[in-house]
């Protein structure tokens, strides 16, 4: 049975749950209805992610959201509070923007794939999360936008996720019109890998994430340093870190025993630690 | 109604027109039947993208042309004319290519979204002009090709923009085969935006760009400017430059109205200076 | 008529064998049912490549497979052998990767195009290589993967390709399932230009190669490199190693030959030397 971790900010309801059923880790906004990204559920999502992090019994973690919003972004009240500020809300503003930058860069370090679930619309910083995630399944009623230039604020922050995950003229469609897209333009634009029917969510889930939990879990995590240590490099340098991370990965105990259990047709079992 | 500005040179037609009708901006290529980048033509261009990079009334430029060829490229009959120079067309053809490529860097750098109309022919640096406008719409009946290895001159720096736009197989096939591919193939590699019947398309094209005409011009100028400066870079980097833009673009007025009016559910007014 | 040369090693059957047949040569890995990249066949299939460069007759070249799996990569049981020697199998898996990364430059760094023709399983180091030729064309039974982490050995070498010929969210569903793609989702991912039915395989993959044989040979060894020299560059840098690639194209005789070809309505002949 599953073991529920509730952040609470100020004595409010839990802003994000943490449900930990080994070997799969689910993270959920619960901040409905817009699941805005506010500092304290940032600050929460920042210490589940963390949390993950230090979990070896964890080797995969789903990343989902109460209600009909995914996420809608940024707390625009939150940040237009802040306008009263001395500073006008620039030290807000930044510790916000630089907050939700550090989210998705521990997305991208964490050591387990995380996988994004998403039932409704992801919208500015949440359609953010959503391209951050290295994997991300939708419901087919799903929809997905970048509106900033709609009120002012071009969505500058998501748009660094959503060009690394698109071609650029589908991002820049989304990023200048603002316009929404649905699931299955969202699938085009590489920014989700699966849509399923809504009934069907949570157990295609659960399942895909057993997949991935089943595999090598030092497999997984010297695969994606090795993803993020290559990246954007040039493709011969890009070859040097991975040369250098098969030669490691090949030396350590999985790859023995995987390599091993492949060639003698058996299952392998992975080192736990 | 339009204010019409031609482009002469020489005496001759105009090469480039460009209808002001703000908030858009319309320049059409009318050099037909090609619509080929003679340096005249391309001198017209650029004088056109440099007034508009001035004009703040205007919020967004389509790029047409006159004819049933959106442009065939580089000037052929020109460049061949220039064999005869004493340096055998050497330092005329560094000036072709270096304003070409100056042309396809001034879209990008201009603070207005650019938008290609093409119903036609796009071949070569015609096609890299295509895939350097931030978007691009096409009737059903367009086609597009980088056919350089037909006349031994590969079209190196049609490559630059199309392997920027497409996948790389997808831009090696174009580039190593010549071959024409249809509006839909174009759409798939990620060349084109929107495909529509022939007979809407400019309805269509006055539609979207009254659409994103209607944003925040702050906020596109500042998008353009952070999505320009972050290209390459590598991740954590690029969320230095974007959360830097965030917080400038929070302290724009833009930002304070429309925050402002999407938080009282009223319709914002840009500032227009 | 074919000339045949068959890489033997140890006396034993040919590992690769290469039919040249003026202007396209075939080079086919011969060691079914895996066609494993073992030491020995990368060294005869890095010969084959060197040969290749070399040959000037030859305007194209096209990588094949005997049997149902086009590559099924590494070969695991040498490699597992060497976990005797002294260092543990240091050494040799260092050897190991840095080959297969050294042959999958060399097809980039290759003055001819090279087309994959797939017919089978392509998988790990398979999928590299099918990943890193400059074209692809599969036939429609024909699957990918790399599924590395049921072994416990991330497949982290080709990850440096199937990252920069894919969407990032496709690779890390490739990378992080191990799950096999057809033809169609590798097509949709962008590591396959073409997909055929397999009795026309052969048929189609040699009119492919004449057409792209019939191109002028310099302007594809110009290309090909200005391609390899402009990747990753921000783009106003790319420009500037394309502007002066065009410079000297324009300067061939190719260029020369093919536009005066092109504006008197003939056919070029192209330089053969």
């Amino acid at each position: 049975m599953a073991d529920v971790v509730e952040f609470r900010k100020d004595g409010s309801g839990a802003l994000v749950r943490m449900e930990r059923a080994e070997p799969i880790l689910r993270i959920t906004l619960n901040n409905p209805p817009a699941n805005a990204l506010s500092i304290a559920t940032m600050e929460a999502l920042g210490e589940a992610l963390d949390a993950a992090a230090k979990d070896d019994a964890i080797r995969i973690v789903v990343l989902a959201s109460t209600g009909k919003v995914f996420s809608a972004g940024h707390d625009l009240k939150e940040m237009t509070a802040h306008r009263e500020d001395a500073d006008g809300g620039r030290a807000f503003f930044e510790k916000t923007m630089r907050m939700a930058a550090d989210i998705m860069l521990k997305i991208a370090a964490l050591p387990q794939p995380v996988v994004a679930e998403i039932d409704g619309l992801a919208t500015a910083a949440g359609c953010q999360l959503v391209a951050s995630c290295d994997l991300a399944i939708c419901t087919d009623t799903s929809t997905f936008c970048t509106p900033g230039v709609n009120i002012g604020l071009f969505c500058s922050t998501p748009m660094v996720a959503v060009v690394r995950a698109a071609h650029s003229k589908q991002a820049m469609e989304m990023l200048l019109t603002g316009e929404t897209i649905d699931a299955s333009t969202a699938k085009d634009f590489g920014l989700i890998n699966r849509i399923v029917p809504q009934q069907y969510l949570r157990q295609i889930i659960d399942k895909y994430a057993a997949v991935i939990a089943a595999k090598s879990p030092q497999a997984l995590r010297i695969g994606k340093a090795a993803i993020r240590a290559q990246a954007g490099l040039p493709v011969a340098e890009a070859y040097d870190v991975a040369v250098a991370t098969m030669v490691e990965n090949m030396m350590a105990d999985d790859a023995k025993e995987g390599i091993g259990a492949f060639l003698n047709k058996r299952m392998p079992e992975w080192d736990r630690k």
